[in-house]
This record gives C-alpha cells, sequence and structure tokens, in this order.
C-alpha cells in the first residue's frame, strides 16, 4: 500500500453522508467566507494581471466579480489569485497556511462543468482540506519553517483531492492524480509580501485541477511519489525532518475541518491588531463609546505585536494594516473596521487623523505573566474623567473553540462581496451559500452571482 | 545587486551580434533537433493526453503535428511534452537534464505571436540556455541528487529567460520575471519512467512563459527570490549544499551552449546501447556487412551499462529500447536504428528475431582498464570464417567535442519530422532550420510547418 494510494482510498470513499454536523457548519462557513474574499479579492491588481496573462480563455467557469468565462484550469488560476489577494481568507494551524483558498476555486470551476450539486461539492471540499491537512502532519512544521508556502505546496494536493473526489475518480486515478500533484508543487515565501504570494494560490488551484484531470485521462505517474527516495517528502522536507506515518494516523478523526478546524480573519488588517480591535468594538458596543466622548485610548498588546504594529502615523493603505493605532481609531470612529478603510487614502481622513491623535500604543504590562502573546487590552480615559477597559486573551475567530457569531461572518461577507455584487445580489448569494449542501447544482448558483453583478 | 538582478542585466542586454559563430551553429543543432523530436513525440500518448487536458485554447501559436492553434501558454505545455515524450532530446551535463526542451516549446509559442524573426528567436533561445546552465553550477549535482529534475527545475528559468528576452523586458523585469519563477520550478524524479517525466517539460515551459508575461505586466515579486534565506537556493538545495557565487563567475565565457555544449541523441533507445549502435554502424559501412554474411556478433560494454542493457529477448517496444541485443541486430540488418524500431510490435519482427539470435552481449574485457565507462567494442565473426571489430571510446554526439556529423542530425531529424509531415515539408522545415537566423518571422516557419503536415 502506497501513501498515495491510501489516500486514493479515503477520498475515492468520501461521502457527504459521513460527515458529521459540525464538518458541515465548517464547511458552510469556510465557503460562506472564500466566496467573499475572492469576490473582494477580484478587483485587486494581482488578480486583474493574473486574469490579463490568462486571457484569452474559452469555456464555462465563471471568473468571480466579471461578467466572464474561462476554461475551469485558467478560472482556478484567476479566482485562486483573487481568494489570496487580500490576505484576508480563512487560516489553518495544521497547514500554516490558508486552507480554502486553494481548494475552492478549482472546486468551483469543475463543479460548473460537471454540474455538482452542493452535496457533492461539499464532501470533495471536505476531503481536499483532510488531504492536505494529513499530509501537513507528515511535513509541519519543518515545511513551513524552512520557506515553503504550505497553502501553495499542500494547497496543491487539496485542490487535487477535492477535483479527484468531484470528478469521482476511483481509489487508483486518485491515487495517480496526487502522484502528478507531486510534481507541481511550488511556491517560495522569499516571495511574500509581493503579489507572488496569492499567485502561489492560483498556481496550486489550477494545478491540482489538472492533477485530477490528466489522471482521469489515463496520464500515469510514479506508485511511490510521496515516500520515495526522490519523492515529495525526502525532496521537499529531506531525509529526518518529515514523518510519513502521521499521514497515516488519523484520516477524518476528527476531521481537520472540525477539529482545530478553521480560523476566520474578522478584519482585513495584521493579525496582530485584532484582539485589540475586538476590545474596542466591545467597549463601543458596552458603552456607547464615540471619539467625542474620548480623551485618550491606551492600546497594550504583546511587545512581540507590538513592534511591527506600534506605526502612529501610516504613510500608505498597507502602512494602515499593520498601524494598531489605526485600526483601533476606526473602530471608535465607526463600530467596525472594513476593506474600505484600507483602500485608496482612506488612511489620511481627516477626522480619522484626529481621533488616530488620541490612541497610544504600549507593551502590554501583564504580557510577561500571559499564558500566550494573542491578547490586548484597551484602556479609554473619557471626557468626563471616568476610564473603562477591556482585555481580550485572543481575537474572536482565530480558533474554532472561539468562533465567530453568525452575524460577524454575515457582515465580513456582505462587506466583501459589496466590492463586486449588488447588495440584493449579496444577500441572495449569503443566503444561498449557508444552505450550499441543498444547491441542486453549483452552476445555477454561480450564474445568479454573475447575474447580481454591479453594472460595470 | 541581487542574483535575480545580475542576471537580469545580462539577458536584457543579450545580443545576437555577440554570438561568436560557434554558439549559432550549436544553436541551429539544438533548434533543428529539438523541433525534430517534437513532431515525432507529438503523437505520443502523454502528449495526446496533455493536449486533450489543455483542450479548448483560443489563440495564435501552433500544436506541433496538429492542425491546430492554441494560446502560446498552452502550446507550450503540449509541446514541451511532445519534446521530452520520447526522451531523445538533447542534454548537457551541465545541467543534468535536456537543456532545449523546456525554452523552444514557450520560444516558439511566443515567437508567433510577436512576430519574431530568427535572429531574436536564436539570440532569446542562447541567453535562456545560459540561464539556467549558470544556475546548475550554482545547485548541481547536489540538486540533481537530491530528486529534483533540473530540466523542469532548471528549464523553468530558461524558459523563463528566453520568453523574457524575446518580449525585451528590461533588467529589472527580466529580474522580476525570474523571481516569480523561483515560485513555478518544480519536477521530482518519484516521477521518473512514467509520463509524468515528460509533463514537467511541459509544465516548466508554460510556467516560464507565464512568469514573463506577469512581469511584463507589471507583476511584483521579491528581489532576492534565489539568495533569500527562504529563496530558491536555500529552499530547494539546502544550506550548504550550493555555491550562490558560481552562478555569476563565467556569464557566457564561454557560452555554455558552445562548452560543454550540446549532447544529441542518435538512436531512440538507452544511452548506454549507443556506443554499440556506432561500432556497429561503423562496421557495416567499412564492411559492407550483412546478416547473411554474419555467423556471429559479441558485443562488449562495460558490466555498468551492460547490466540494464543485457535483453536477449525483449517482450515489448519499451523493453526493446533497452535491449542491446536488438539494438545491433537492428543496426546490422538495416543500417541504421530509428523510431519505428521501437514502436508496435516492431521489436517481435522475425526477420530481426533471426539476426538477434547471432547476438551475444558479454562484459568488456576491457573495462577495469578503461579511463571511463561509455565505450563499446563489436566483434563479428563472418561465415567466411573471417573475424572483424570496431571498438568506440564513446558515442558519436555525446560530447561537444565528438560532435554529429551533420548528415546524421539531419538523418534523425528527418526520421523524426516524417511522424508528423510529408518528406517534402519534413526537408523544407529541416532547410529553414539549418539558417534559421535568417527567417524573418518565426510565424512564418510555423505555417509553413502546419502547412507541411500529413494528410489526417
Amino acid at each position: 500500500m502506497t501513501i498515495a494510494r491510501w489516500f486514493g482510498d479515503r477520498i475515492a470513499a468520501f461521502r457527504f453522508e459521513d460527515l458529521p454536523p459540525e464538518a458541515l457548519r465548517w464547511a458552510r462557513i469556510g465557503i460562506v467566507d472564500t466566496v467573499g474574499v475572492t469576490l473582494a479579492g477580484a478587483s485587486e491588481r494581482c488578480t486583474r494581471l493574473a486574469h490579463a496573462v490568462a486571457s484569452p480563455s474559452a469555456g464555462d467557469a465563471l471568473v468571480f466579480g466579471r461578467r466572464e468565462r474561462m476554461k475551469p484550469s485558467d478560472a482556478a488560476f484567476v479566482n485562486g489569485t483573487a481568494a489570496h489577494a487580500l490576505d484576508f481568507d480563512d487560516c489553518s494551524n495544521t497547514l500554516g497556511g490558508h486552507p480554502s483558498a486553494p481548494i475552492l476555486p478549482a472546486l468551483f470551476a469543475l463543479a460548473e462543468q460537471v454540474h455538482a450539486s452542493g452535496r457533492e461539492f461539499v464532501s470533495a471540499y471536505v476531503a481536499g482540506f483532510e488531504t492536505q491537512a494529513r499530509l501537513a502532519h507528515a511535513v509541519n512544521f519543518h515545511h513551513y519553517d524552512k520557506g515553503w508556502h504550505p497553502t501553495a505546496t499542500l494547497g496543491v494536493f487539496g485542490a487535487c483531492a477535492a477535483a479527484s473526489r468531484l470528478m469521482r475518480l476511483d481509489a487508483s486515478q486518485t491515487a495517480t492524480a496526487l502522484s502528478i500533484a507531486a510534481s507541481f508543487a511550488s511556491g517560495v515565501k522569499a516571495n511574500f509580501g509581493t503579489m507572488t504570494k496569492p499567485l502561489h494560490v492560483g498556481h496550486a488551484s489550477r494545478n491540482g485541477l489538472i492533477a485530477a484531470w490528466l489522471a482521469r485521462e489515463g496520464f500515469t505517474a510514479g506508485d511511490e511519489a510521496f515516500e520515495h527516495r526522490q519523492g515529495f517528502f525526502n525532496v521537499y522536507n529531506g531525509a529526518g525532518n518529515y514523518d510519513a506515518d502521521a499521514a497515516m494516523r488519523a484520516w477524518a478523526d476528527p476531521l481537520d475541518i472540525v477539529e482545530p478546524g478553521i480560523a476566520i480573519k474578522q478584519y482585513p488588517c495584521c493579525g496582530s491588531t485584532h484582539p485589540a480591535i475586538d476590545a474596542m468594538l466591545m467597549l463601543v458596543a458596552e458603552q456607547g463609546l464615540t471619539p467625542e466622548k474620548v480623551e485618550r485610548v491606551i492600546s497594550r498588546t504583546h511587545p512581540r505585536r507590538l513592534r511591527h504594529t506600534n506605526r502612529p502615523q501610516p504613510k500608505s493603505a498597507l502602512d494602515a494594516k499593520f498601524s494598531v493605532q489605526y485600526c483601533v481609531a476606526r473602530a471608535l470612529a465607526q463600530g467596525s473596521v472594513v476593506l474600505s478603510d484600507f483602500e485608496g487614502d482612506a488612511y489620511a481622513n481627516a477626522a480619522i487623523q484626529a481621533v488616530m491623535k488620541k490612541v497610544t500604543a504600549e507593551p502590554d504590562p501583564l504580557a510577561g505573566r500571559q499564558p500566550d502573546h494573542f491578547g490586548a487590552e484597551v484602556v479609554v480615559e473619557l471626557r468626563d474623567g471616568s476610564r473603562v477597559s477591556k482585555r481580550v486573551a485572543r481575537a474572536a475567530g482565530r480558533t474554532s473553540a472561539n468562533p465567530l457569531p453568525d452575524e460577524r461572518i454575515e457582515a465580513k461577507f456582505l462587506d466583501c462581496a459589496s466590492h463586486a455584487l449588488t447588495t440584493d445580489a449579496s444577500e441572495r448569494a449569503l443566503a444561498a451559500l449557508w444552505q450550499v449542501e441543498r444547491l441542486d447544482d453549483i452552476a445555477g448558483f454561480t450564474a445568479q452571482m454573475e447575474a447580481g453583478l454591479k453594472p460595470d
């Protein structure tokens, strides 16, 4: 039994009926979140350039955010780049990366072509998610630390497994598809901080789909592409730096999408600013704070987090994403932190600059005594001389044990989707995806989404 | 000065006018040989499946061997797979792989679109060849031994550099293109011996072209994609297993295509059988040997080579490629060893089976005293009781110091091209490629080639 075949057996046998309810719930969340960020990322420059290079392309697969169809592999490339363009997509601690962005663009493109049902779509997604997570157990975190971008180098297997399942490949074909994918894995961290990072995801999504397609057509590949002396584990990690058995230790027991599950990013800015934003939003909600009532705000985070987020005067939209002062000021001023806060010169808005002057960032004096470094405390001195404060241990949504309330997931989706869709269409898409498993045909959903695009 | 930029400066400044005459000569040979094997490989099953998966595709780039055009990146994918489908394409000792197969499919597809001249085409090809060779000096042979397939993992940079030159990218854009390509390099040896090996080449060719295209459109990538702690050298080879300075030691001094140059495979079978075939063909030519005159043949090769080529009764076409008895029998019976000898059940032909019975393979008794293991001796006992023999130190064409005579290169091309083109068209294509630098427009050449396809 080769490793590729071990996975092939499980992927080919993966059934919607076997999913526990929590898996379905998390699958819905992952799909809602990924569709949202893909719609928001569709107009980013990296996506537009990837689209230009992939054009022309003739096919039935929707390019998210455009009135345009492409060949499925090209659509996976463009939509995969869009899904990660804002770095706002869901996260996995197992992967050390983003689990859904490489899978879902390939799966949407394929589902439209084969007219897959929502149930087939969900089970393929969870099978792909599980495959890349199990492989992550074999190679992480050496793989991550070495410089591979696991979202791409493991995501290609997730996309491949999901596509194989949706194509109903048998166990042997699926094993071949995974072996082909082993020759497609790429993406180095030296390209982080540039457009090439989201490009990795488009590349992985496309190639995972192509690997499945080739296997379906009868292509051949090595039987031992993972465990071979010159296979994925040895070549990508090196002898002694992986544990092949760990990949096969606990398939679906529990499903990785359930435990440890998906982390949802609430705000489109650096994760290290999130707990302070959470704390400020709670104070706004609980105390009815407005900038006028506030004399001074002190934001306290762990020194490790403060180092890259202490930016009292951001000079660009990107800079603003790393400015805890800016993010906390936005939370106070408008009771939310949304995409448009990081677009154009929103950061330079005079009113928000005035609020920012009230915000000071400093190291959390409790940092040394905290069990971890994910928390923040926000202290507000009011004009009336009183003082309120809020401490959060970690931002909501960052673990499945501390999930985001549905309304926050919905608010994020609607903010993201509104970049491409009308308000009505955004709400219809959200309603449809909350019941994705009831869709008769994914192609019907994407057609509805296309019809709901905002006028050019 | 980053490494990517160092290369970018040289690639952008690379000019046809600066090529020494030997470089032009070897470029012509590389192009003739690659076009030939691509035409022969076009009908192989792996190529047909790659074509099926890349279809439909709308564009101007010829799919070799078909009356069909595709988008350049798809044509590079299909033609790149075809170029390596038979493993009959040129070799480079620097690369530990095949230097032209990843470059030329990308370059043909692009050249047709931009209507490049033969001179532009040749200089782009040599620039790409030099780029991948210089990078090979930094990473080989650890890279090769570890399990990477350098034809793909270095070829992607060759294709990218060549495409960048043909697009006339400036030095900075070219550096960006190479950095993007660093996130596209893939291909593991665990997939050798399967269709995925030639697929690596199509994948590399396509992705090198896409990287250049993205850079031209204004995409961004890391400045230090090679030397970064999490860049190509560290991630693919590991600290201590590469020499970054070696990449930048001797650009074009001499050009790698000139010294050590290109090895041309003369026969479409295992390289370990080639010196014995050479020896037998010399005896046939010099002595007028025919099977009827021959009582017995003894083929002597180094034990290291004999181990996998001692196959007195091949059971399949693939098996026949590794049977020195079969190959030597073909050389004696027909004065040549050609593609059709390894197709279908040609190996089972009764006449050739009768000749094979006369051939014995044994270890070369001089093996221990030879300076290397590339030679062979063939001893023939004639019916008239006389005995003739021939010893060759290494097969012709395997080093640039021992080049194939032009007529052998031409015979190989015509044999290969005849799989797709009429005899007339094969000869016209050959004549055009021998003067490739005089072509006004590469698109004119490919149009002529398409028009010369054999009837379906």
